[in-house]
């Protein structure tokens, strides 16, 4: 019999936890450390290689048929209909530049559609996590439901993406709409802002290009907190590509109208 | 006799522990409420209220002397020499919208020379600190010496500004010169820029219209971590205004010429 989603979200947190080990020591490893003789040391490279290795050994460990995709090596074809989708660091500038709006992604595909995520920041000890029965954030004992805001006029709306510059021609000025009629702008948060989209504390994501490992542990957090994700043609279960993601389908149709109609 | 400097700090992370507490209650206290239920319910005003008056409070019974100058209550003239420069939370965008990259200032200047300095984020339990023989940063029991990185080049540098929409006409477009001659930008991160410069993780921090309380507790950090801070004529000691920050004074000039050379 196969896993079922409750047990895979379980197993999820002992990859999330060997992740975190994996990761911190690296993390400002260059702190106090002349620039010379930081010459040839990457450390957010040795990280991701580090918690990806991590987490494919528990895996293949733990769970031999089950499929893997990762950032940072090669895809592995199971046959138990359960696919891992892995980003042992999502934000790579933020954890270059110290923030700790990083994270780590954890999803699991059960026969392709989205059934379990986690989204852990190690240094600040926070986790986000959801299978279909149930969404919360983490702290050491501290737990909470998660559970996004709702009702939310879009000149209320707190908006983030990583960076304006990416959009190009219409996107650009299409967003710069959407960032005049909302209330606030926040940048660069990477997986943090999905995260706190789940808390009740964003409103709306909307970014580009994005990748499969950078949206797949997001779902079932979104998803299972009262939100929606979907991709700029409004398509449910996204794999990377254009995203946005909202607190309640009523904002998020406001928005989706303002980046494509 | 008058307070040293090292007398001054110790006290001044009693007011940083007093402000942790008066502001932790608020701190993401929408999560899991219906929007309606929140109505009328501002965290963050509360929150700067709750720790400027627990600061004030402790000044005036411990060193009813010195002067206050403060965000959000009447500044106060003593007679002492020293002047508390307090901002109970820098960063409110930053704090209501779930991040953790903002903080509490606590800035204290002699004869009004900036001399100790605090920056405490109380959810993450860091804080930068300063006096004129130490800078260090603190976690618990963890403690590092703060050291900016030094002899990095223009093309390797990791910025960091507020928003880049905050530069008007011929400094929007100095700005994004600046951002494409450097390797990577990071947005509204607020003092936790300054921080994180004095930490050797972020080279320049380039920022206009700031206030006096916005800057006053991070001059001590920066400069005793080897870092310089000046405004855009390349002033020491700004009270506020533009302000541009560097881990070391080669890279300092190359970006002030950027800006207004």
């Amino acid at each position: 019999m196969n896993a079922t989603p409750s047990e895979t979200l379980t197993f999820a947190h002992q990859l999330a936890d060997a992740a975190r080990a994996a990761i911190l020591p690296y993390f400002r490893a260059h702190s106090g450390i002349e620039n010379k003789a930081s010459v040839g040391f990457d450390p957010v490279t040795l990280a991701d290689k580090a918690a990806e290795t991590a987490m494919r050994d528990l895996i293949r460990a733990h769970r031999p048929d089950d499929s893997i995709i990762g950032e940072e090596f090669d895809d592995y074809e199971g046959t138990s209909g359960w696919t891992w989708v892995l980003d042992p660091i999502d934000g790579t500038r933020a954890f270059i530049s110290g923030t700790t709006t990083w994270g780590v992604l954890i999803g699991a595909r059960y026969n392709d559609k989205p059934s379990v995520g986690i989204m852990d920041q190690p240094f600040a000890d926070e986790r986000w996590a959801a299978c279909p029965d149930r969404a919360f954030w983490s702290r050491g004992r501290a737990r909470v439901p998660l559970m996004t805001r709702k009702n939310v006029a879009l000149d209320e709306a707190l908006v983030s993406t990583t960076d304006p510059f990416l959009f190009q021609g219409d996107q650009f000025e299409r967003f710069m709409a959407l960032r005049a009629a909302t209330r606030l702008t926040r940048y660069g948060l990477d997986c943090t802002a999905y995260s706190l989209l789940a808390h009740g504390q964003i409103d709306l994501v909307v970014e580009n290009d994005l990748k499969d490992v950078d949206i797949a542990a997001l779902i079932p957090i979104i998803e299972v907190a009262g939100g929606i994700v979907t991709d700029w043609q409004g398509r449910h279960n996204p794999k990377g590509g254009n995203i946005i993601a909202a607190g309640c389908p009523a904002l998020h149709a406001k928005a989706l109208a303002m980046m494509v109609g």
